[in-house]
């Protein structure tokens, strides 16, 4: 529970190498760095489910996300200011970025209104009311100790037609004005910008302009993964990235498969976070160099090889297939356990390799290589 | 998954010291050693629920018990068999006890009906039939590749009229009788006998003369911790020990609470298993030197202090009840997990103070501190 930061510390982001769009990089941070591309794992209510912070730092994880939504309700953000923030309350040393709780109000909690002032809404948990504003929502992450402040903004629905689309993100370019003012610099800790407009190019372009001009240490691309499918978001992608300054992290929102990843770092994205690798997991779905596995299959029964045969991880090098599948028709917790730690240590790797990729200019050949293997190609089926 | 059986190992035990009835000593298998007085942690259907082996082995467990009725029935000891064993499927290459399966199919199945053959029942999981013989019992438990084998017994349900209990002990000794012969011995591995006969001291003698002429690698005492409580029991293990050989190991199954560990030992037990402290662990109650904690209560929820503030576990050197209290209340799988690493440790720490005090004669005054600690007795209440 000591990892006190360093109070020079500055937040920051290099670029070390490009290949292509693609970016090899380093966020500096009060909690230390990470490397980037970076998969950020999800720790919704100050916990990686299942896993202890031991186990989530073999899986190769070097920042967690946490999410304001869950954490201002329970246990609270005072709860855990007290505590000395949401590092030593999870004792998780490392960077950690919080979300802004907007996303979570508007897909999780009752009776929610959005007005100019922010989002009133009522908790899904006890029914209690709650107010969140920019400014409330600042104060949360403040109080959680974050190194990645987000600011608050609206998840644009989709679809939306322009009009919805302008009005919307307007709205979260005021409130990221707000934000901006409400929070509270401190060496070490940063503030990112989000950028809306749907998929409208020059609402995008409105969007990022309009951050830029206010200023922030980072900038996400939000609004995507709602339902508008891969090749709508990498059109975004294509025409929101080359308005976002080069000596900046950026960072892909709730996004999502290995493809999306890959595809995406290709487009100039250096962060990235999504439930996926840990809920499949949880839920007996595999991910691996050869596409997705799920484990309760009757015909992994009799199988003793590992869940993938060129992985590292605890689950792999220790277990078979057959116990897996064991696990899981027993409703054992160890199940999801181990399948959560493989699922994160494979998109961890996956991560790793594309750093390696793009530092050794290789970064073509590395995605050619990861479709082949996830379509099958000329390898024989691991399964 | 490598600790292949040396062949020439022994199965044995080594009576190392004693402190009045209470002994110090180890018992060596083909998959090595353990030391008494042993808690053995349960790990039933081939998991210790949550806990990954390399946890389990922080908490100081030596030795596992898999419970034959739920293995028979779901993975099947076959299967278990085409993996290598029980250590190679569930990745636990140390000391691996076996129950019988008898206890579980009376308390668990369905339809289940005695005769002089065996037992005949129905899968609580799935409805399906089976048939459990002392042979089959054997069978399984050497397909399952276990270090100890418990003989096929009828727990006498308690209370039971003397020719109740009479009537089940005996056709418990003919069972025995029928699993030494069906027992296939090998180096490293031992089969126990198990005495019966309720709370009659006339039975119980009756029943440990009938075990000790069979012949066996050690004894257990059965039939207890079913509602009799304590003073009974400590009663019946006071007219029962002294019958039993010096040079072989004595278990106590099914217990139990810290005290009722602590009483056994002094009267002379070598072995315990019990699913207290990780069923407890997994609902929110933690053991403590100074007695329990019910981790819900929100009277921790601003608690920065450890579980047990002497205990040196993964749990209490990293987490504070706060935190605990935090994820049980949001069911958060951390909480069970968390919790039983620390039950767990508490219990091996108490055995491992057992070991020490006998071994430098001091047991009397290891049990007044005990009772002082766990009554509150003039050190400041933790809680």
């Amino acid at each position: 529970m000591s990892n006190t930061p360093k109070s020079d510390t500055k937040f920051g982001y290099e670029l070390q190498a490009k290949d292509g769009l693609a970016r090899r990089g380093e966020v500096t941070t009060a909690h230390g760095t990470f490397q980037t591309p970076a998969f950020m794992t999800v720790g919704t209510a100050g916990t990686v489910k299942g896993l202890t912070p031991d186990q989530l730092r073999t899986t190769g994880a070097e920042v967690v996300l946490g999410n304001t939504y869950h954490l201002m309700l329970r246990p609270t953000a005072e709860l855990v200011d007290r505590h000395g923030g949401l590092h030593k309350f999870m004792n998780w040393p490392h960077p950690i970025l919080t979300d802004s709780g907007g996303y979570q109000v508007m897909s999780l909690s009752g009776l929610r209104k959005i007005t100019e002032e922010g989002v009133k809404f009522q908790s899904h948990i006890d029914g209690s009311k709650h107010n969140l504003t920019p400014e409330r929502s600042m104060e949360i992450q403040h109080l959680l100790d974050s190194n990645i402040t987000m600011v608050l903004d609206e998840c644009t629905p989709y679809p939306a037609t322009h009009e919805e689309a302008a009005l919307s993100m307007r709205r979260s370019m005021r409130w990221a004005e707000r934000c901006r003012k409400a929070f509270i610099d401190r060496d070490g800790y940063g503030l990112f910008g989000i950028v809306q407009g749907s998929t409208y190019e020059d609402l995008r372009k409105e969007s990022t302009e309009a951050l830029i001009d206010i200023g922030f240490e980072g900038y996400a691309v939000g609004g995507l993964a709602v339902g508008e499918g891969q090749k709508v978001m990498f059109e975004v992608l294509d025409h929101t990235m080359p308005h976002l300054p080069e000596d900046k992290p950026r960072y892909l929102m709730g996004v999502g498969k290995p493809a999306d990843l890959v595809g995406a770092v290709a487009r100039g994205i250096d962060m990235f976070d999504c439930v996926l690798p840990t809920r499949s997991g949880r839920n007996a779905q595999a991910f691996t160099r050869r596409g997705a596995l799920n484990m309760r299959n009757k015909r992994h029964q009799d199988d003793h090889r590992p869940v993938d045969d060129q992985c590292k991880c605890a689950c792999c090098t220790q277990f078979s297939r057959a116990y897996l599948r064991h696990l899981f028709v027993a409703k054992e917790m160890l199940g999801p356990i181990l399948l959560t730690i493989h699922n994160l240590a494979y998109y961890q790797e996956l991560m790793a390799g594309m750093r390696d990729a793009i530092a050794a200019g290789t970064f073509e050949a590395f995605q050619e290589e990861f479709h082949k293997q996830q379509d099958g190609g000329d390898i024989p089926a691991l399964d």
